[in-house]
């Protein structure tokens, strides 16, 4: 369903919640609190932007149900604003819709293309490829031989699936993705490297969405594995036999190295590193540019890196860093120095 | 102007700068001090290659006046060299020139497009598109919905504009970049995410340069904004709604969180990383892989992170770290026993 | 030569290495030691996978001799056994042949393509381009004019090459990959930036592999440099003029900023970022996230960052980070001190 004009009580119905104020006010679509104008809708969630509720021009807010003596305009009384607002976004979406149809400059294989999907211009299918009712497939997809795209996921264009990539249902892709690619696997040689063919493939859950230039190789033997509802944003990149649990969000510039296990329901922010053969356990938060080198056997909150400093100041930290070995050995030797110096005093 | 062969008379003249030497002399093309032929121009402006100016081959150089006793060849005298030796290379560019036009295989909507653009092969344009004059779009290009491209902006092959991405006049945008991916926003549910629809777009200025693989996600409710003369390195991601200030640089594989505000001729060197919501002052630059947390509200340069150590030191300076705060405390204690000793032996 | 089931006297002669047990065992693909089923070959060379040696189902598996009295199953004894398993992936691999010919989608200007090339749907190629024989395009990919791909290369598919890329023998592309997109190089102004026009190229050895959305950037002058046998790994950025030394190996999501010059036999670690204008000596080992910004001389292995902690101890040891060149002066004073206390205390 896309709307372009609702009232509040339709809207407060199908979000199932209470609605305090005008029932008839038409909403015609969302804003944030700061630039909302009459007719749209706005959220609070997060409290620090509670100055903002008082001065907004939104015709409606939703909000938690203490925020209300503040509110000046219509509202909608959620005990998880920002889970409603998620709902509502649906709802206003203005992305062109795909007609279904494989258009006629697709490339087709032995291809079993379900009647309501899409095929958008100039893709490539290969053989022996699965697509599912419901599939979405932008312009300039390139969809490998035996690949299975379950029913209602939408591609984006310029997505390349290599062969023996497996999606389940509801699977977003973002444009520019790249999965199935070898995985990084080389023997040294004398004087150069073998190369190790990368016989596996990728399996991607339900419900994963997948960003833009985000690239998840194949498996070496065995399959790279994402399980369902993981998130990961853009420009990720994930190693051969990586295996991410279920629910896990991963943020933009995140790299996975090869045959690393990532738990259920972990967050991972932006830009970290995890190394290969590493076993992270459940719900496990890395913070940014965080470097994980160790397996992580405990729920919990993890950091590494230094905290941003003038250049200057910060050059002296730095240099201080090279010696710290040094100095906590001085400050041994000071420690015990001045025992000995405490005790002939007091002998 | 492309030229193959100009006077340095000619030269002179067009970058308005004085000519020592033979003006009749003929310059076929450019190249380093270190490696220029006869025929060949180059440039001296980082006075560490000073070394290399007596040594060169080149017919002729650009200089600073001081620079000019050691030049063994003709010289182009100019207050800033590097700035002419950019103009200069302007009329040596030897890449292939794009012929007006649509290609026939390109699939479109119902684009306006102007009679000087100039459109290649396998391209995919949208609905409601706007293309203006001067416009090249290389190969297998797709372009959304309600797209609009500035005048004699240049689209490299295979980049990616989602629907409701604007560009200003004289846009460059190199292969593998993607415009309008999805930002990264979902609300957590009980057993999941509830996907956020990214309702914004993205602005991008005039004279925005956007490297290779490089991804700007559209906005959430408001655009993604990118001011004039901003100049992006590949494999860079800016996260949704973020606002980047004019002429700000930023190197490769940065990345920017969501809603995070740049300012104005900043300098971000490769591989920083920038949290979500922060707002980074006009004339801030960022070393290299620096991480930035907080917001910065003055001018100046900032790092953060270790410099490089030989591994085995490195793990010492590692594992210190880890202790520092401890060591800090045992500092503390060593100044009171220290003092108290000092009091005694006094007393 | 590609297998679906060969006997063990078989795949032990051709790996020149010496069978133990039943030659006329019959291999029908290869599986990691824990996973192995009846007819699967595997492979023990970490001695840290010695444990699943004594459990695994596999019908063989080839080892090192002193491995040998552990091994329940068939066994091939190799020198090194990590080498054979490279070897032998070749021979099971299952990804499908691409057919000699042009595909009648192709776009194609005044190109030589030789007989036994396959190129694919929707590529398009431009003028003065050379392919060699056995090359392997697949489909959507863009090359431009004047590159010439050597014998046996073989390009996933949308790789983009820009005009002016040269690529050895040998030579594999992944998907999303870049080759020959402008350096970032721009003359400040008064107001914003000037150009500077990229009017070098890229050469590429033999039997170099590129990973997926991997970037390289074309030469200023110059050529950007990649000789043979270097191994890189996805979303690695290479900027203008770098020089890569024969066998260096290279993991996901390193940059490289420009001019710098890396010798041979290197291995730099995944997010590792190494600055411009520097010189790397031969068989250099940069680990993983490490901060490369003065040119390193010697062999050795090299590092930065910090390690993990949990978030909570981390923020300590980074506010201290901060203070660590005063901690330093508080010990030297505290030594000061103490010595000063305990000439007092003898005097």
């Amino acid at each position: 369903m896309t709307v372009t004009a609702i009232t509040l009580a339709d809207l407060a119905e199908r979000l199932g919640v209470e609605l305090a104020g005008d029932p008839q006010c038409v909403i015609t679509g969302l804003a944030p609190l700061a630039s909302a104008k009459a007719g749209q809708l706005s959220f609070l969630d997060n409290p620090r932007y509670r100055q903002q509720l008082s001065h907004t021009n939104a015709s409606a807010v939703i909000l938690r149900r203490e925020e209300l003596p503040h509110c000046p305009s219509n509202a909608l009384i959620s005990n998880n604003p920002y889970l409603s607002y998620a709902q509502l976004t649906a709802w206003f979406a203005t992305a062109p819709q795909a007609e279904p149809g494989v258009h006629p400059t697709v490339v087709c294989g032995t291809a079993d293309i379900a009647a309501s999907a899409s095929i958008g211009a100039h893709c490539v299918i290969g053989n022996h490829v699965r697509i599912a009712e419901g599939v979405v497939i932008q312009a300039g997809c390139v969809i490998g031989d035996n690949c299975v795209i379950g029913a209602n996921s939408h591609l984006y264009s310029q997505v390349t699936l290599y062969h023996d990539v497996v999606l389940g249902e509801g699977v977003i892709i973002h444009s520019g993705a790249v999965l199935g690619s070898d995985g990084f696997g080389f023997a040294k040689t004398a004087d150069g490297w073998q190369k190790i063919v990368q016989l596996g493939g990728v399996r991607i859950g339900n419900a994963v969405e997948i960003g833009a230039n985000t690239t998840i190789d194949r498996g070496a033997l065995d399959n790279t594995v994402i399980e369902d509802q993981v998130k990961l944003d853009n420009q990720i990149q994930i190693g051969h036999n990586v295996h991410i649990g279920r629910g896990t969000a991963i943020a933009g510039c995140v790299g996975i190295a090869g045959s690393t296990r990532i738990g259920q329901y972990c967050l991972i922010a932006g830009g970290a590193g995890i190394g290969g053969h590493l076993t992270i356990a459940d719900y496990v938060v890395i913070t940014g540019m965080a470097m994980v080198t160790k397996s992580i056997t405990q729920a919990g909150s993890y950091s590494s890196g230094t905290g941003l400093q003038e250049s200057q100041e910060w050059r002296k930290s730095a240099a201080r860093f090279h010696q710290l070995n040094q100095l906590a050995h001085r400050i041994q030797q000071l420690e015990a120095k001045v025992q000995q110096l405490s005790q002939q005093q007091n002998a």
